[in-house]
């Protein structure tokens, strides 16, 4: 009994104590994580006001008579919808209401006609041939959902097909109004997602065209800084691994998003086809060549993984081997990164730029020193691993030059596409070959013949 | 006019002759279609076979009088929300039914609450306090909706719970007798809810935690398979580009979807963890591990890649460096794949095995020799390249195995979270190091020393 009180007065402690701060705690990290999340993207913050606007102003159709009298209670399935098409970006937005729309009026159409087939037969025969029309239409619209060419634009048009039909061939068995009724439905649709998208389009519009564009180009710059800062970091001429390692490392691990937005580009490149023009982008915008684009610049990831992988290998290579190819390699990796920079920062503009190809020229002319420099066999000193470890970062920087190309090509056809303007180059420095042969370093060390 | 006749004609011709035979071809193409994706997954069939039932089930609370009186015109809610919530998976549909409920009950409470402090206001002031209760909650949520906890599983429930909100406080305006509207609406979804889980787990259910399972340790065998054709691949003794190349592509090739499967994984477990027990799988199945697995085989996956792209470069490495290293290589590269091949099929039967071990430890003594061989500079009329290219196999073959025991100890820790059956060696064949030192043909071209 003591026992009991004791534990009781034990959990009363508990609830008094104990709680109150942990709730506190919570409430504390609920409020910093808003805070975080607003200032990470303002444009939240907007989508959540929009939200509350679209809604409070569908909601007035209820409150005010004159608009009430002409829908009646079927204005609620105006709130329903606004909640429910209401989406972050213009295209989602878009591409729900436009869905939502057609098959409310299919489906209806369609319920609507077996409903009156379904009333020929008498009160016994109807409720039978109701419930097969519903079986049939939900078996056959749930299996095209599995069409992978449905899934990706049509997949909600098909749900709401389906829950369209069911309803009005469903509730015509007991209502006698039943056109009256769906033609409100329809309207009522009408107006939610109308109303959604004006208030999504008005209000500081998120274009998801535009983010799948930031997205995709904005990775190309990643990998462009990566090339930009390893050079130096592989080929640096101190060993010491202290503190501007560490600050270093964020910027050396920045690609590592590029290697898994495959799909989030593809569900980007989805919505974006739904969106109209806006800003530089016309309606016909190629958004499938961005796939393109994203896929070419993930390979050329998969490439800088093996360059991250041997700046962090357990087998290390001797200072000397490296010193060899130290010049080239930099100017390579360096000229790579700015290539890859200029790309994408000067698309993102919409903008053509004769630089990118004037960096991935000077680098194409250093990497035939690189080239010739692999042919000759003057190793000496120099352990196996040493020269698998330097030969492999300089094979994957001219791997990566000709992936680079394939980005620029890609690249250009997307300018063709979208007529981008043409940026004139400010500052025109071309490496030619007669200045870079020999490379400062390279010369003492590497004898250069080129081989044709 | 002549023209236009004659235009006129052309048209009706097209829509006569060319129309039709083109919408055949559309209709033929898609039954394919149909017949394929129901080949590849027949669940699919059953899937949409499943929801026709449901819905008709459901639906028959209309058709039966004592059935509807009970619940009136709202049971066309039940209807929606089985439409809305029958998916594919048990967890995921599951994961939606427990949402709406919890989501309709607490909104529907919530919006009771509101309607009544508005309607103390008076008739005037009721519609703005309405409107100002809708457009704080839509916000408040709508935001709540962004943080990644919420996200990941409370998704759908935040965005029912405004949509309940929006109708209870909306419709209350209008509506006399709320209470019991409200009560109908939780009643019906509640109903529908559940047959719509009770049709999804009772006739062949769809369990997304085994999906989960079978891809992400399908995808280490899928890996293993590479490994264990790469061997014979690059270092086959013939230059043959012919026949057998083709036929072999596709098993080259099938690792590919590993690299990009990180967010099917993320979403698949996010579903998983609303499965109650089935099978082999308890409730508190650690599905979180099972990403963990993932992300390690994709790493192994970038390393593979870097294996494809050298059996693919445009710098061919000669014949005689790459037997040096072959019959080595060969067995380094099948042994792990025979490792991780075991390691995908014995987990996947829920079992631990000891053979992937001893593959791993057969693969690490064989290693030992390619690093010493590594180590020695005998390369006497080698270029830089072949030794770089053939080096590169050898360091990411290294590199492979310790990818290879990560991923095994990963999976040892999911063995002892749940709990695996012991699988005893049918076939132990440890390769010890007394056999296999020196290796057949590596003794023949390189002095192995080991030196410590």
């Amino acid at each position: 009994m003591a026992e009991t009180s004791r534990s009781c007065f034990g959990l009363f402690f508990y609830w008094i104590m104990y709680l109150p701060n942990k709730l506190w705690g919570k409430v504390i990290e609920m409020s910093k994580m808003a805070k975080k999340l607003g200032k990470d993207d303002p444009r939240r913050i907007v989508h959540a006001f929009k939200v509350g606007l679209a809604l409070t102003l569908v909601s007035l159709f209820y409150y005010f008579n004159p608009l009430y009298e002409g829908l009646g209670f079927n204005a609620i399935w105006a709130v329903l919808t606004v909640v429910v098409v209401f989406e972050f970006s213009v295209g989602a937005t878009l591409g729900k209401a436009i869905n939502r729309m057609w098959a409310t009026v299919l489906g209806g159409g369609l319920g609507l006609g077996c409903h009156r087939i379904a009333t020929l037969s008498g009160r016994t025969g109807e409720p039978i041939l109701l419930a097969t029309f519903v079986f049939i239409i939900a078996f056959v619209m749930t299996y095209t959902r599995f069409f992978p060419t449905m899934k990706r634009r049509y997949d909600y048009g098909l749900l709401i097909f389906i829950l369209t039909f069911s309803l009005v061939s469903v509730s015509g068995y007991r209502d006698s109004q039943i056109i009256q009724t769906a033609h409100m439905r329809v309207s009522t649709i009408i107006i939610g997602s109308c109303s959604s998208v004006i208030v999504c389009i008005c209000i500081c519009p998120v274009w998801i065209g535009q983010d799948l564009h930031n997205l995709v180009l904005g990775n190309i710059e990643k990998l462009g800084v990566f090339l930009l800062g390893f050079g130096n970091e592989y080929f640096k001429e101190s060993d010491e691994d202290g503190e501007s390692d560490n600050d270093n490392k964020s910027f050396l691990e920045n690609y590592k998003g590029v290697l898994t937005s495959k799909t989030t580009e593809e569900n980007m490149a989805n919505f974006a086809k739904w969106e109209p023009g806006h800003g530089k982008f016309k309606f016909f915008h190629p958004w499938k060549q961005y796939l393109k684009i994203g896929n070419l610049s993930r390979e050329c990831a998969y490439k800088i993984e093996t360059l991250y992988n041997n700046l962090h290998s357990e087998f290390k290579s001797s200072k000397e081997i490296r010193s060899k190819f130290s010049e080239a390699c930099k100017i390579v990796s360096m000229e790579s990164g700015k290539a890859l920079e200029e790309l994408g920062a000067a698309t993102k503009k919409m903008q053509r730029s004769r630089k990118a190809r004037e960096h991935i020229e000077n680098a194409k002319t250093i990497a035939e020193n690189v080239k010739s420099a692999l042919k000759i066999n003057e190793w000496e000193g120099a352990s196996l691993v040493d020269i698998v470890q330097v030969g492999t970062v300089c094979l994957v920087l001219l791997e990566i030059i000709q992936s680079i190309e394939k980005i620029e090509e890609a690249i250009n056809e997307l300018a063709n596409m979208a007529d981008f303007d043409t940026l004139s180059p400010q500052h025109p420095h071309v490496l030619h070959s007669a200045i870079v042969q020999p490379i400062p370093n390279c010369a003492d060390t590497i004898v250069i013949t080129v081989r044709e």
